[in-house]
């Protein structure tokens, strides 16, 4: 009998000089896989030496997290870039942190795009396919973390790359599988016990109800867990404790056991 | 008999976003080894694409030229950074150059600071001991472009890095070989006839006449040529046709040549 | 009897350190007006004081360009900004430009957004309105410039600023006064004399012909030159030329002139 | 008999985007003038009026607060630059504060220069010099902080300034007037007791101990709170209950009273 798992990823590394975000090192010890900040929407080197050796030294896997070139937004503003300048603009942020890992004597594990050029390319099939496309490029052995059942997910797919489907424990899920727009009163979850359900029932059954009350298909390889709200290392403890009793291991994705 | 050689060098991808600068599409046929800006003082991650794509096409060899982060001085101007900041500064770029070689199924051959990293580097040993470990760290196999016979081309060395050596056909020398500063009336060589002789005589003897009057051994490895200058082009190909006449070959530096 | 006057305005000083872009020295002298970068898309403070030094010697108002903080992009890029976003950002800029005027004894004359700063104003007048109320509260003289017949002229003047419109010698108009986009084929007219044409009748009719053949009002404070293009600065002289034929005077708008 | 009187001077607004820092809301009712970061070492457009917004509430004198162009370094690295380019770089940061102090119906009190740039001005006069043009030329009435007893003081009293001599309570001096650097081991005052006793004396007498015990003139127009330091707040009200003790009011400089 095979026991379950889930990965649990973190953004990370969202310091920027002498600007400190985030609880990375209290968070560190709960997750297995840190996307950390590659210097455009966050991250200045410094940061992201320091935040590679701390998820290092926390057995976590290495993730680089591309955004948009928008300090002063954070990367979270849309903006309306070609599949081009998405392409080229992972190509760097990935070879940065790729070397950033390499200089430590560590491999990079995975990559997840950041705040709007994520949203972007879950709408957006040609900036899905340049972010896949940017990533085979560099390393095809590098796991693509993409929002769970979406065209972003089948395209780096179709591309060629592991993909890793996230789900997330505060949101509400559409009866397509897609998330609540956060426009919508219903978007987020409030109650961490019904989050939890949530997050239990994607992985052990691989469903979810949706706000209409049916049922639908939702593949849980990671979930995403936000390091910069408050409670979140309380409400990582708590999933943690959950998954545990459940009887399910926490631990990166890896290629084989997403292929498998 | 072995046959003379010289790489010849060239700073390269030196516009950004909008803005255009150098002459990289005629420069690129008459050198040997491009260094390409990587974001920092120059270089945004469309032009490293397109200037990685035309070096490559022009059998050119690839390298990083990491600079200080001000786009606005275009890394001219000293900063007062520690050398752990050097190091991270170097670590990313090269990474970010790396990535964008590895995209296009290529290789990075070697690292040149740029501007007043570079410049800085020569003048205190604790810098330069940074920029030589970060590129050892990222990747030992790349080639360390350094001020000929200078305590950074020594640090490197000993760091365990292959140095090239590179020289100036437009600078006189010292009697300790170290480049006359430009603030001294007679720093550069204006009579581009001279330039060639003190190029072809430090290839072919390696040695240079310094502005005293006395011969000094100078190892030239790597000649630098300045693209963004006025006449660059027509400099590149005089020089290139002096090599042809004297049997010297233009070719990039390799670590077998470099460690023979 | 009153003579007929145009202003002609150009973009100018958007070269960002070591990059040069435009011929702002030819152009100044055949326009009545620059609308001055003011760093955020392009002009460091070294060059936005060269460029307000060249236009006070040459006569030529002085306007502020403020754009999206998007260097990489020229500020060409839409981004979604909230309305707060961009009345802060047209505030400093604004400022920062008038302190260079100011520096220098002069007055700045008026303020026009770049690229798709002023697109999107054009598009959706929570933007219109947020950009002319921050012109409004840092200097409530300013000239606000402004697609000729737009929402966004209105919505300037209904804060209270006065109002210059602007018309494009080489776009053509749809039956409601709008420019057609320019994804459609027919949306820039390429024959130099057709361009003339359509801006003397514009000037003395404050007419222009639509692409449906049908007759539309447009009101002509200001012409828009593109400093930056192939031929600018011939086309400049050409249409100065038949400005004179036609006796019709190049001269700034005035808050007097405009509001008549 | 007149009231002694002190100015107390902390930096603000040196957030930036998604990034806080500092505790400005606690501190600006303990402070009267607020010296707040223009957009280049800190403070985004909208920190900059939010700042301003907080700083009129609490009846705090608004000071700009020019820095380098280093957002990664904090301002806090000195950087090669020339007269001209600081003089560039704040006319523009000072031209950008008080347009959004306009904006809000108010006027800017003073302008005092950031980190690497204040020190960079108090070791070179030809940099005091082009700072105290930039703000003189921008606006005359502004009142400059510089260095008490320092030649960069003076230089900008030469240019037509009103200067606002400013003391530090934590830092020990030398028997010249000058700060001892922080290089030296007895460079920082740790004792909130000795410090308070320190700047007591140089508000009521004009003299301070020097590290040698000697005795030495001292004008104190202004004290500098360091408000990004833990324990700012707590030091803040402290020294406020020990001016009140001695009949010392706090209150902003003025032209008036500088010149008196």
């Amino acid at each position: 009998m095979t026991t379950l798992s889930i990965d649990l990823n973190c953004d990370m590394g969202e310091s920027f000089g002498a600007w400190s975000m985030g609880h990375d090192l209290e968070i560190l010890p709960l997750v297995s896989s840190a996307n950390i900040a590659c210097g455009f929407h966050a991250g200045d080197p410094g940061t992201m030496r320091k935040t590679v050796a701390a998820a290092i030294g926390n057995g976590v896997a290495l993730g680089a997290h591309p955004g948009l070139p928008d300090l002063m937004g954070f990367g979270r503003r849309n903006m309306a870039i070609t599949p081009q300048q998405a392409y080229d603009l992972v190509v760097v942020q990935v070879g940065a942190m790729a070397a950033t890992a390499a200089s430590q004597g560590a491999r990079l594990h995975h990559v997840k795009a950041h705040g709007a050029l994520y949203n972007m390319a879950v709408a957006d099939p040609s900036l899905a396919r340049a972010l896949a496309q940017a990533v085979r490029d560099v390393d095809a052995s590098l796991v693509f973390y993409a929002l769970a059942s979406s065209t972003m997910a089948q395209i780096a797919a179709d591309v060629g790359l592991t993909v890793a489907h996230e789900v997330f424990a505060d949101r509400t899920y559409q009866p397509d599988g897609s998330l609540t727009p956060r426009s919508q009163p219903n978007a987020m979850i409030e109650d961490p016990e019904v989050s939890i359900r949530q997050v239990l029932r994607m992985v052990q059954e691989g469903r979810v109800t949706a706000v209409d009350g049916s049922d639908v298909e939702v593949r849980a390889d990671t979930l995403c867990i936000h390091g910069d709200q408050p409670g979140a290392v309380v409400f990582a403890k708590t999933i943690r404790d959950a998954f545990a009793a459940a009887g399910i291991d926490v631990r990166p994705v890896t290629r084989e056991s997403l292929t498998a």
